[in-house]
C-alpha cells in the first residue's frame, strides 16, 4: 500500500520532525511503498495535490535540513471537515483521492482541528467499510492537548521563550533607573508557553517576577500592588503574561484591548502587554515596555529543543507503525514515566475523545497569590528543553529546506 | 598604571566581548597593573563606584561566558557630559576617581553620546595637563558611526534579523490565503540593520520583498502600488521596513503614528509596522501582520556572529595597545581591505571628528524605486554575520555571566 501525510494548523519548528518520522517509518515497513504529501493540510486531499515525497527526500542531508526548517514544508490549512452525513460530497472527493493513489494509511499532523478531522475521517471509513486507517499526530506549541504529557512543538517553543526572556532580562537591567519590562507570549486560553518561562528558575534567574496565565483572573487593581511590591523588590521588574489573559477592569464599561482606535478610526487589536503596559505608564509612571514575542515563538528553529525535534520524529515513526499494526481513528501521546532520568513512551487514544478538548495549566501549580507558579512547574517544563540541535548554516544563515 | 572600562549606551551582543578585549589586553601590557570596570558608564566615575575586574573575571569559563552575555555586563547610562568649561564640578570628580584608583587610561565602550564624551574629556585633561589617555571603543546595532567600515554588535544583530526574517518567511507561507507580513526593525535614522535583510538573497531567498529605509520617504500611494506588484507575483509578501521611515500620506492633516489612542485616551505610539498594516488592512484587506523584531535584535546572543563577537574582542584589544602607546582622544575604527577574503584592520581616528554624526545607508546601494536595496549590499553585509559562537549551555538555556 502507499501512505499519505499532511500538515495542518499553526507553525511549530517540530512539525517538519513528525513529516521526516512518517516517511522514514514508511521506507522501512515492508507493507509500504509510497509515501504522498498532501500539499496545505486536508486540502491536498480534497483537491487532489499530492506529491510523492520519495522523490523529494532524497539525501541525508535532506533529512538534516527538514529537521532544522520550522513551519510546514508541506504548506498547511485551517479547514474543518463537516459532519459526515452533511458533508458527503467532501468525503467522497477524499476517498475517491486515496483511492486514486492506492493509499491505505493516512496520518495527519495538527492540532486540536486536525485531531476532529483525524476523528470524523476514520469514523467514515469505518462507517463505509473503506479500509484506509487514519491516525492524528499532535503538534501546537500551546500544549492544549487532552491526554498527553506534552505536545510536540511545545519543547522548542518553550526554549525559545525561555531564551530570549532572559536576554530581554539582562537587556532590561543595564540602566540605574527603575524599569518594568513586559513580555507577551502566546497562549489565547492555556498558560502553558508562558508559564514554561520558570524554568529560568534553574539557572538561578528569579525573573520573570511575575507570571499571569489565562486561568487566572486578574484585576487592574491587583496589577498595579503586583507591581507596586516588585518594584520595591527588583529594579528592573520582568513580568510574561499569555496572550488570553483576562483581565477585569474597576470600570466595567470600558473594554480592555478594543479601545485603540488607529489612524484610519478603525479599532485596533491591542495586545494584553500593551494594555498592562499602558496602565503602568499611567498609573505608576516608571520606564516601562511592552514586548510581543509574535510568531518568533513557534517558528524560532534556530534554537530548537533536540528534545523536542527527536520526539516529534519518533512520533511521527509510532503513528506508521500503529496504523501497519492496525489501528485507525487514534492520536499518538506522550506518557511520562519519570523526569529522573526523564522517560517518555508512546501510546494512542482514541481521536474521538482528544479532539476539540482543551487542558490548562493546573490551577494547583499556581502559587496562591495567582501571579507565578510553584517550582513543581519547573520540574515538568525542564526535560523539554533540552539538548540543541547542530544546525547546518550557509553564508552565516542556517538553511532551510524547500519542497 | 591602572585602566579602567565602562559601557554605554543601549545594549548590543558584543559590548562584553570588547570589554573583555580591554580586559584581557591589560593583563598582557607590563605597564598595566590593574582593571576596573565603572558602573553604569562614567556615572560610575562620577560616583566612584568601581570594581576590580582582577577579581571577578577569573576562569577561562568566566571569559567564555562573557562572550556570550548580552548587553552589558557593568551596566549602562545615558549621560551627556556637559561642555567642560560650563561643567567644571562634574569634570573634577572624574579626575578625582581616577586619580585616587590610579587610573592612566580610560576606555568607553559606546554609541555617538559616548565618543561626545570621549572628546570632551580627552580634551579636558590635555588642556588641564593631566596624564590620562581616554579612547573610545565603538558599539551600536545601527552601524551609523562616520569612519568605521562598521560597528562592533551590528554584524550579530544583523545575523539575529536574517535568520529571524528567513523563520518567519516560512511561517508566513504556509496558508494557500494571500498574505502581507511587514517586519519592523530598529533604525531611527539609518536603514542599516533593515538593509541588511537582504543576506537573504545569498541563500536564494526572494524576500522580503520589499526593504524601506529611512534614507528614502515612501508616500502612501507608493506602498499600496509596491504591495499590489509584489502581491501580483508573491503569494506572502514579505516586507522589511525600518521604524524610523518617514511615511507622507496623502491627507496630510492626518499624521502617522500618533492617531491611535487607547483605552484611557492616551495617545499611544503606534510603530511604523503597525502603520503599514493598517494600510493594508484598510486598502487591501488581505490577511495582514505586522512583526516587531523589538529588543531582541539586540540581545539574542544566542545567535550572535563570531566575525562580531572575535572583532569586537579585538578592537577593544587595540583600545588598550593605543593607550599604552600614547594615544588620546581616539576612536578605534575598523578599515575593510577586502570582502574576498574579508580582512578588516582598526585604526584610530579623532574622537572629535566621530562624535555626532550619523552615517547613513548609502542612496546608491538602494534601487530605483526606492523599495529595495541592490546586490553590491549583500557583499557588505554577509561577512559580517559569518560564524557562530558555541554556546555554553545548562539546563538547556545558555549561561548569562554576573558580576
Amino acid at each position: 500500500m502507499n501512505i499519505a501525510v499532511a500538515q495542518s494548523g499553526g507553525p511549530t519548528c517540530a512539525i517538519n520532525a513528525s513529516l521526516l518520522g512518517v516517511f522514514r517509518q514508511g521506507l522501512k515497513e515492508q507493507t509500504v511503498d509510497h509515501i504522498f504529501g498532501a500539499i496545505n493540510g486536508i486540502e491536498g486531499i480534497i483537491n487532489d495535490n499530492l506529491i510523492n515525497l520519495n522523490t523529494v527526500i532524497k539525501t541525508d542531508r535532506d533529512i538534516e535540513l527538514i529537521r532544522q526548517t520550522p513551519s510546514t514544508c508541506l504548506g498547511s490549512c485551517r479547514y474543518k471537515l463537516p459532519e459526515a452525513n452533511s458533508g458527503d460530497k467532501v468525503y467522497k472527493k477524499i476517498t475517491e483521492c486515496f483511492i486514486k493513489h492506492g493509499i491505505g494509511a493516512f496520518f495527519y499532523i495538527g492540532g486540536n482541528d486536525s485531531m476532529d478531522t483525524v476523528a470524523k475521517l476514520s469514523q467514515y471509513f469505518e462507517s463505509n467499510r473503506i479500509d484506509i486507517k487514519v491516525i492524528g499526530i499532535p503538534k501546537t506549541i500551546d500544549n492544549d492537548l487532552e491526554y498527553t504529557d506534552h505536545t510536540p512543538g511545545f519543547g522548542s517553543a518553550a526554549k525559545y521563550v525561555a531564551a530570549t526572556i532572559q536576554e530581554i532580562i539582562r537587556d532590561s537591567s543595564v540602566y540605574s533607573v527603575d524599569s518594568v519590562t513586559i513580555v507577551e507570549v502566546m497562549g489565547r486560553h492555556a498558560g502553558w508557553l508562558t508559564a514554561s518561562s520558570c524554568v529560568l528558575r534553574a539557572n538561578g534567574e528569579l525573573a520573570p517576577h511575575l507570571i499571569y496565565l489565562p486561568e487566572y483572573a486578574l484585576t487592574e487593581e491587583k496589577f498595579l500592588m503586583d507591581i507596586k511590591e516588585a518594584k520595591q523588590v527588583h529594579k528592573a521588574v520582568i513580568v510574561a503574561v499569555s496572550e488570553g489573559l483576562k483581565l477585569e477592569r474597576a470600570n466595567s464599561d470600558e473594554n480592555y484591548g478594543t479601545g485603540e482606535v488607529d489612524s484610519f478610526g478603525h479599532e485596533a487589536l491591542s495586545g494584553i502587554g500593551k494594555v498592562l503596559e499602558n496602565i503602568v505608564r499611567n498609573n505608576i509612571g516608571c520606564k516601562v515596555r511592552s514586548i510581543e514575542l509574535n510568531v518568533m515563538q513557534r517558528c524560532s528553529s534556530h534554537i530548537s529543543s533536540k528534545v523536542d525535534i527527536e520526539e516529534a520524529e519518533l512520533i511521527g515513526e509510532q503513528a506508521v507503525s500503529a496504523a501497519v499494526s492496525g489501528e485507525t481513528g487514534k492520536v499518538m501521546i506522550f506518557k511520562r514515566l519519570s523526569n529522573t532520568p526523564y522517560t517518555v513512551i508512546t501510546e494512542t487514544v482514541s481521536a474521538k475523545d482528544i479532539a476539540n478538548k482543551e487542558k490548562f495549566f493546573p490551577r494547583e501549580w499556581i502559587n496562591l497569590k495567582g501571579n507565578n507558579v510553584l517550582d513543581c512547574a519547573v520540574d515538568y517544563f525542564l526535560p523539554l528543553i533540552q539538548g540543541e540541535q547542530i544546525i547546518r548554516m550557509k553564508n552565516g544563515i542556517p538553511i532551510h529546506f524547500h519542497i
